[in-house]
């Protein structure tokens, strides 16, 4: 708009005109400066100059803190997560690992065949009575045939023999690897009669390690103290006997892996109307004080587009005319 | 000194009457500097001086040496307090935490059904016996119906349910807290029969938590030792189950708060005479000294203000004077 | 080069024959001096200059590569060795000292007279029911006469008595060692009744040691995964009850020596043919390599000394004759 | 000396008896010079200037090697002396603590009625059969009416009743010792009876502390093996149940102190001759070289004072006559 004006005053060459057009002039530049200069004023000289009230100000402020919060809650929430899978491999050690104590996970090992044997039935019990054990809601993982078993798997060297006596040997280098499955329905009946049954012989020459596989579900129900859905997790626990050095000395070693996933049906009733309200309501401000913000950005970046292209035009303008 | 000396003698040459109110003004200016002098004089100078005795020097010595005294005999005491109050909380761990070993507090869980129970039992059984086992002289708190109770409450979930082998789950999160009261006279009978008819039982799906309260009382006779009376001790202990994680591990822990009081009746029979004498000696020394004190002081702060009076003034009529 | 022709121009001036012999001169010259400059080249410039490709120096890159890469096969192997005696000094302690616990090798001891019998016992029994115990392939060493025995030694005071209660003693320094030997095979039988006619009779008053012996045999069969032959272990364990002190507290230590041989006899059957290829491929490549590399070395050394000595006959030569 | 040479020949122009004079005065002084000279030679200066073997030097090393293998050979024994008592020490924490464990020291406690009953039999039965335990040479000190006895000491408050139920007490502070003695002979023959008839009750509310004193004796033989004779040992046994802080917790500790002494009787039956000729050559040689050191020392220093009394009245001489 200043343009146009300055543009047209070009022709005032006249001389009650000149002083018109110079006097018209100097105002264009009045309004070019002053406009600069509001431009780049922080919002506090704004408030100083037009008493105009920082609200954009104040809706960054709030923005900035809406974000941390929902941040801290995502990360609280996360922690919860972590320390749950934590705390459930500490459960399983516990349950299936005899004698296990805490701070021994470096030096629990077996040392007798006997052992060996105890430690393996005692997983197979532990597993067949999980149910009435756990003080957790661990539940056995379904498959279409009913749960998923127990299977016990020992790596042996292929037809190998070893007379240390003799100090002779007969090696066959690649490894076999023979499975035993035990449902925990089925051992449920009589857990005696199934070890009895199980037709299972280590074979500790040959042997080089023994992996016992478990699958076991759990729903981390503390979310909901947290105003949260409740997660699902699959956790996949090795129990591995490790006689790899066929040192006399058989490590053993628990591990679970985990796998999160959203509940396939899940309600959670009568959760407080304000806690609700609260986070549907803290949602949809950061939604508009973002959506907000962008909008304003935007505004800014092209009102000072447009502010330099002027500025240029009239720098060159006053230039060639001044 | 020489040089007022020198001023006074500038007008020598005048007639006798200046001379004589010279004289008289030369001695009351001689007065009042003698007196700044002293005032201003330490104990030291002052017994130089005029051979005065230091006694109010010695008096705050003294007074400094009995307060510190009484200080540290007030520290002691209450170290004393503090101790008693860690090792009963030491005490109760023992007591009623069935396999408590010093120094695990951190790794204190129990991962079994039958494990709670049995703690549960444990905490009962212990407390049933309290009396038999104590080598302390705690005993029960009692109220206007007899003993306090063992309180047994269970934090549960609303009309939950979750089925982790499904992933569905009904969820309320408000909590209930279901509480039983058992009492120790009662079960001192039979403990094993209170057990049978105690109807407790835990829905450790829906559990939040289980926390246990008793309330004991103890005398700290120690302090008769020290020439002080016994105080009297209310301990409320808790026995906390926490479930809210859900992940298998139970976390154990016990918390004992303490509320100190003067015992309602007690008696130190024969304390030796000496001691008696010796503190009630001490502490009229202590009250005579800090009495005296306070007398000197303000003495000592009228004195000043006086003399500050004083010597203004003179200093207005030497000037007008002289 | 310049200087070089410049200093032949100097005699242009001179006859023919004189020219020509100048010309053979400097031809000379300048082979040699291209000889030298081409010995002192690196193999990037004799590339640049002749095109030669730089293949005795691929081949010293590539020695050093598999000469470097058999080093740490070695050095794997060599610690694989290292591990197995570890921990089958470990495995012994478990097996053969009573209630061992990891980490407290410095104060096993026993105390009382009924605890070393049964600490000796409990070494014979585990010893005679090794083969049933142990999860590794330890075996009994064998001599001419069967199974070596394992043997329990005491050092005992020659015919000394201790009477503290008298403060009397008739001591005689020198030391008898008093031994037992019994048979693995023989002690199978019935290991309770070899303990009753053992006739084996502890004077603890004046016992110096205790020494029990034994000899076993392991293979180290997880060599066979990193494609070497297994080693044959002969173990020589002593199990020391040391009463040197006589202060009521005897020390308990388990030591183990190990020897190790190649085995008489061992196959080990289908290791992967590629394997195999392998390891012969990259041997005889080793070979090769190092031995080329002698005989390059030697040629460049030859070649070198005969520079030299033309380099030095010729400077004689110009000198004498330029 | 070429001062002195100039400045006797200051006097050459004189008669020939001054000459003679002068001829004498110089030598005097030469041979004072020489002595001078002499007298503060090193060892090696000295074998330079008259090929004096330094044998003095060689023995006061020899003397100081013979010293400080002394003083180790001292050391050692002084530190087996030490062993021998820490070891004892912990024999007899193992021998009369029930269930103690090596590094709990400072937290061994009891917490109950039963266990304190329970740690006092144990001890008494531990003494009792103190000979069919230990292994090692304790034997029960004797007086003349027979052994020692084990003596159970409880200190309780005088007359005093506690009633934590009703917050009321009856102090008496003053402390009574009630003493029960059981021989360790007497109770051989049946140590369960004795405790039946033991009539020992503990009034736990009036207890300040138990304390059971032992007295046993043992000859340290391991000196023998260092050629040295036997020490007799007295170890006096305190067991202290601590329950003067009355808060439940009775901490335990066992403290032991010795006496050592000279054993009444004593013979080491052939000990090897060329270990006793040893000592008493090592014995007789120290002794040699210290009173030849102190003898030449001597020597030394009456030499050193003559040399100075005639240095100084030569030096008054010549300046007097020079």
């Amino acid at each position: 708009m200043e343009q146009d004006k300055s543009s047209s005053g070009r022709h005032d060459d006249s001389p009650l005109s000149t002083e018109r057009r110079l006097a018209s002039r100097s105002k264009a530049v009045e309004d070019l400066r002053r406009k600069l200069k509001y431009f780049f004023m922080n919002p506090c000289e704004k408030f100083k100059a037009r008493q105009r009230k920082p609200w954009k100000l104040i809706l960054q402020i709030l923005k900035i803190c809406a974000i941390t919060f929902q941040l801290i809650s995502f990360g609280l929430s996360n922690q919860m997560m972590v320390t749950f899978k934590e705390e459930n491999l500490l459960t399983f050690r516990h349950l299936f690992l005899k004698g296990y104590i805490d701070k021994n996970v470096d030096t629990y090992a077996v040392y007798t065949k006997a052992e060996v044997y105890d430690h393996i039935y005692f997983i197979i019990d532990q597993y067949a009575n999980l149910q009435n054990l756990t003080v957790d809601n661990h539940a056995y993982e379904r498959n279409e045939r009913g749960c998923t078993p127990l299977s016990i798997c020992q790596d042996v060297y292929r037809n190998s023999s070893i007379f240390p006596e003799n100090e002779t040997f007969y090696l066959d280098p690649q490894i076999d690897r023979e499975c035993v499955n035990i449902y925990p329905l089925q051992s449920l009946v009589n857990a005696k009669a199934v070890r009895n049954r199980l037709n299972f012989t280590l074979d500790f020459q040959r042997l080089v390690s023994i992996n016992v596989h478990l699958a076991l579900k759990a729903i981390n129900v503390q979310t909901v103290q947290h105003h949260e859905l409740p997660d699902c997790y699959d956790f996949t626990i090795t129990v591995m006997f490790n006689n790899r050095a066929h040192s006399g000395k058989m490590k053993m070693s628990l591990s679970s892996d985990f796998d999160m996933k959203e509940c396939k049906d899940g309600e959670v009733t009568e959760p407080s109307a304000r806690t609700i309200h609260f986070h549907l309501l803290s949602d949809l401000f950061i939604i508009f004080a973002c959506f907000t913000s962008l909008i304003l950005c935007t505004r800014s970046v092209i009102n000072g587009i447009q502010l330099q292209r002027v500025s240029k035009e009239s720098a060159f303008f006053f230039y060639t005319t001044g």
